[in-house]
């Protein structure tokens, strides 16, 4: 029997939790949970406006999803769910090989190609049906 | 005006997945996402039997919970949304002084005292309500 590719997991990317208003939202998780906003951006794609937040010394982060209209992904999610925890990130080093270890195990992917994530990354997700009810992101840093 | 008390989050401690069925979870986080489980422990104070599971070399972890009962809080959270992401929690160096600080911030602790978690470690769960539709839990880790 052939040897599957390996997905290659490297750890937790960040936590990605949808809010409605993000920069109250950041102003929150400053405040209260004293976490530093290292950077923010929109993905028209996507349709959200984003921030990743860094918790203490940690190497996963915080990232917190505001909708760009009402019928994106994340708009949608509040309107059904309220806002919350919407998806869990890994880091992979290599996107596709992660990919290809996951279809050989019978694992979805949304999209054929990764597509662009935050500050440039390559990213796919994992239907949740095939990961136990989670939104499962894969991210390819930029180098 | 004095000065707050610092809550002190050190990094993301585990995301908590609800899970019908521990065992299975445990293999196919194993097999399809490559994940080791470094401990399992039953709690019986808080209705679960869990598995902790580390992502490649991340310091963050998985934590897998399975209901000992319908209606646990796991259980509870199963019939209504599925399994799924059901919490995050933080780690901190001193609860005592965490749980203070969210209290003079205005947020509400679920319980007056900590009580036990994980590996003997002391925890808290913040109500959602005041965390942006997440619960989120605070772990001093015991020493
Ligand atoms: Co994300
Ligand atoms: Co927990």
């Amino acid at each position: 029997m052939a040897t599957l590719t390996p997905v290659g997991l490297l750890r937790i990317d960040h936590v990605g939790i949808a809010v409605a208003d993000l920069d109250e939202a950041v102003a929150f998780y400053e405040g209260t949970f004293g976490a530093t906003c290292v950077h923010t951006e929109e993905n028209a794609e996507q349709g959200v406006r984003e921030a990743m937040l860094r918790i203490g010394e940690g190497d996963s982060m915080i990232q917190l999803l505001a909708p760009l209209s009402p019928d994106s992904t994340i708009g949608k999610f509040i309107a059904k769910r309220g806002p919350g925890m919407q998806q869990l990130a890994y880091t992979v080093a290599d996107i596709d090989a992660a990919c290809a270890g996951l279809r050989e195990r019978g694992v979805r992917l949304i999209y054929d190609e990764p597509r662009r994530g935050t500050s440039n990354s390559r990213v796919n997700f994992v239907h949740p049906a095939d990961a136990g009810g989670v939104l499962v992101e894969l991210v390819q840093p930029a180098t």
